[in-house]
C-alpha cells in the first residue's frame, strides 16, 4: 500500500522521559497522526505533524455531546531491537464498531493501521526497551462541528498520539484489591457499553473514586438491570478460575469486546485449559470462594496486560483470592502473552505484526 | 455581589445573523466567559474575553474520557427592552448536580450567576426580541489535563457561550412526531441520566438517526430496565394528559431533573388541574390511547420550551394525539410559560430574574 501522508518533521525534539518513572499516559512524543473528515469530503489530508495543542471552537460538538471514540493498542520493542504490534487489524475493526454506535463515519482500517506504521516507525527511538514497559498508541476521533444541536456531527479530527509507558498500576504485575461496585452503572445493554467512548468511562469516575478511598484499586461493575451479575473492571475484562475452569463474562452487549480478553481465551483453549464464556454471579464468585473454588482471579486489558486481583470486597465481604497472590495459571498466562507481545516467545496465531 | 473579574473588550464585532434564520445553536456572539480550576488553585481567573478557539493538548481527558458537564438556559429581551432570565439559580444548582455526578469540583453558584449577568449586559445587544426567539445561554466544563489515566482531571475550563436562537425544531410550536425507542437505551438508574453530561447525548444519537430517517423529530427513551416505562425525549421531558389528568414520569434516578418540567408542574397546580409524578408504562399510553382517553401530550425543555405531541410510534404502531393537532392545555402553558418568561405575563412564582 502507498501512503498519501504528509510527513512535517519536528525541529525541536523532545526529551525522553525517565524510563523508570514512566508511569501511564504522561508523556507524548515528538509527533502525531492528524486527519480530517468533512461530510462532503469524507476523511481527508492525513499527515504526521510535530505534537502540538488542537485549536477547536468552544461550540465543537466533542465538549456538549461526547461524540467521540477511542483505541489502545501497544508498540514492543524486542531484545533484538525489532518493534512489533499486538493484533493492531482487531484495533482498528474495533474502532469502526465503536464510529457505528456513536454515528461517526467509518474508516479505513488498512490505511489507518499503515499510517500507524509509520508514526510509529518515525517515533521507534521513543520505546522503551525494559520489560514491562512499551510505546501507549491512543488513536481517536472528536466531533469538531460547532454547533448546538444534538445531532450528528459535520466535522471531525482523528488523532493518533503515543506515550511510553510503564506499568498501568502502581502495583506493577502483583495484585490489585477490586471493589465490587453495588451503586453505580457503567453501561447497560442497548447503551454504549460496546463503544470505546468517553460516556462509559466519565460514568465510572465516580464509583472509581469512592473505591480508591476504601484502599481499592479498581471497581468491578456488575450489571445494570439486576446487579447481580459481573460484567468487567475500569479498563479491563475479568476471569476467574472456579475449580478448574477458567470463566469470563459473555460478551452480552454492555461490554467491551477485550482484545486481551479474547486472546486469552485462546490461549486457554491453545493450552488445553477448560474454558466458558458465560454470565457469571458475584453470588457464585461468593460462594466459590467460600468453598475453596475460587482459585484465581485475574483482569485482561492493553494497559495492564494481566492484572491479578489478589481481593474482592463484594458488601463489605471479602473475598481474599489464592492467599493475595498472583495465581500460577495468572503467572503462565502474563509471561506466555507478554512473551509472544515483546518477541521472546513464539507466536503461534499469527499475532504479531512487525513495523519496519 | 462585587465581581473580581477581567473584561477584555473585542475590537471586532460580528455582524449578526438574520433574526429570521437563526435555528437553534449556530451562531455565536462576540464574547465568551472563562475561568480555570487547577487542583492546588480552586477556580481562578474568571473572565470575560473576546468569542475564540480553545487551544488543548490532545491527550486532554475530556476527549478520552469525557469529563465534562454543562447547562442550558435562555435571555429574554421584553417588549419594553428589559432582559429577563428564567429560573437562572436552578441551573446553577443543578450544574453542580451534574459536577457530584462526574467528579467535577463544585463552582460558586453565586458568583458564576452574576458573571452569567454580566456577561449577557455585555452582549445585550444580541438578544433578538421577535417572538419565540431568545438568547440561548450554555454554560460548561471540560477537563483539561493531559493525562491518559482514567481518573478525574486535575485542570479544568469553565466556560460560557451566548447563542441567538429561534424555534428548536423545524416544526416550531407545531406538534412533532415522536418514536419510541425499543433498542437503544440513554441512561439507567446509577448511570448518569440525571446528570446534564456529555455521554449521555452521545448514546442517543444513533437512535436519533434511525428515528429521523422513518419521519420522526425525536425519540422517547424507555426505562434502560425493562423498557417498559416512559423516560423523556432527546432533551425534553414528556407530558400526557390522560382522562383529564397530567402525569409525567417520576424522577427516579435516571432522567434530568428539567426545570420547564418542574415549572410546568407549578403551573398546573396553580391552575388546579390535578397533576401526578408516577411511573407511566408505555402499555397504559397505548390503552389510553385505543380507548380516547389520551387527550395532550407535550415535551418540555428549555430549548424547545413546550413541544406539543402530535404522534407517537411505539413498534410501528402509531398513537396520533387530539388529531395532531396541539392541544388546548399544551397550549395555554406555552402561552403562560412563554409569556411568563418573556414579561407578557406577570410571575406569581418569582422566577423572572432581571439583568440590569
Ligand atoms: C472498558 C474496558 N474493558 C476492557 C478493556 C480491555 O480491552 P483490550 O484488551 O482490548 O485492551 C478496556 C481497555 O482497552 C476497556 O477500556
Ligand atoms: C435530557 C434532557 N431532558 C430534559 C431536558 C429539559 O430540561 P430543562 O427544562 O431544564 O431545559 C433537557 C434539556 O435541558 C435535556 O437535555
Amino acid at each position: 500500500m502507498t501512503l498519501n501522508l504528509t510527513i512535517v518533521q519536528t525541529t525541536t525534539k523532545k526529551e525522553k522521559p525517565d524510563p523508570n518513572q514512566l508511569g501511564f499516559g504522561k508523556y507524548f512524543t515528538d509527533h502525531m497522526f492528524i486527519m480530517d473528515y468533512a461530510t462532503e469530503k469524507g476523511w481527508y489530508d492525513p499527515r504526521i505533524v510535530p505534537m502540538q495543542n488542537i485549536s477547536l471552537h468552544p461550540a465543537a460538538k466533542v465538549f456538549h455531546y461526547g461524540q467521540t471514540v477511542f483505541e489502545g493498542l501497544k508498540a514492543y520493542r524486542t531484545k533484538d531491537n525489532r518493534i512489533l504490534l499486538f493484533r493492531p487489524d482487531k484495533n482498528m475493526e474495533r474502532l469502526n464498531h465503536s464510529n457505528e454506535r456513536l454515528s461517526i463515519p467509518p474508516v479505513d482500517e488498512e490505511f489507518l493501521l499503515e499510517a500507524l506504521k509509520q508514526l510509529i516507525a518515525i517515533e521507534k527511538d521513543w520505546i522503551p526497551p525494559a520489560e514491562g514497559t512499551s510505546l501507549y498508541i491512543r488513536p481517536y476521533i472528536i466531533a469538531t462541528e460547532p454547533a448546538l444541536g444534538v445531532s450528528p456531527s459535520n466535522h471531525y479530527l482523528l488523532m493518533i498520539i503515543l506515550s511510553p509507558v510503564g506499568s498501568y498500576y502502581a502495583e506493577g504485575i502483583h495484585p490489585v484489591k477490586i471493589y465490587v461496585e453495588n451503586q453505580y452503572v457503567r453501561a447497560v445493554q442497548g447503551g454504549t457499553g460496546t463503544a470505546k467512548t468517553a460516556g462509559n468511562y466519565a460514568a465510572g469516575l465516580k464509583a472509581q473514586e469512592g473505591a480508591s478511598e476504601k484502599g481499592y484499586s479498581q471497581v468491578l461493575w456488575l450489571d445494570g438491570v439486576e446487579k447481580k451479575y459481573v460484567e468487567e473492571v475500569g479498563s479491563m475484562n475479568v476471569f476467574f478460575k472456579i475449580n478448574g475452569e477458567v470463566v469470563t463474562p459473555v460478551l452480552n452487549g454492555s461490554i467491551l469486546n477485550g482484545i486481551t480478553r479474547n486472546s486469552i481465551i485462546h490461549l486457554l483453549k491453545h493450552m488445553n485449559i477448560p474454558v466458558a464464556e458465560r454470565k457469571i454471579s458475584v453470588e457464585e464468585l461468593y460462594q466459590a470462594h467460600a468453598n475453596g473454588t475460587l482459585e484465581e482471579a485475574f483482569g485482561t486489558g492493553t494497559a495492564a496486560v494481566i492484572s491479578p486481583i489478589g481481593e474482592l470486597n463484594w458488601q463489605d465481604k471479602k473475598m481474599v483470592v489464592n492467599n493475595g497472590e498472583t495465581g500460577s495459571l495468572t503467572k503462565e498466562l502474563y509471561d506466555t502473552l507478554t512473551g509472544i507481545q515483546n518477541g521472546s516467545v513464539s507466536d503461534p496465531f499469527g499475532w504479531i505484526v512487525e513495523v519496519k
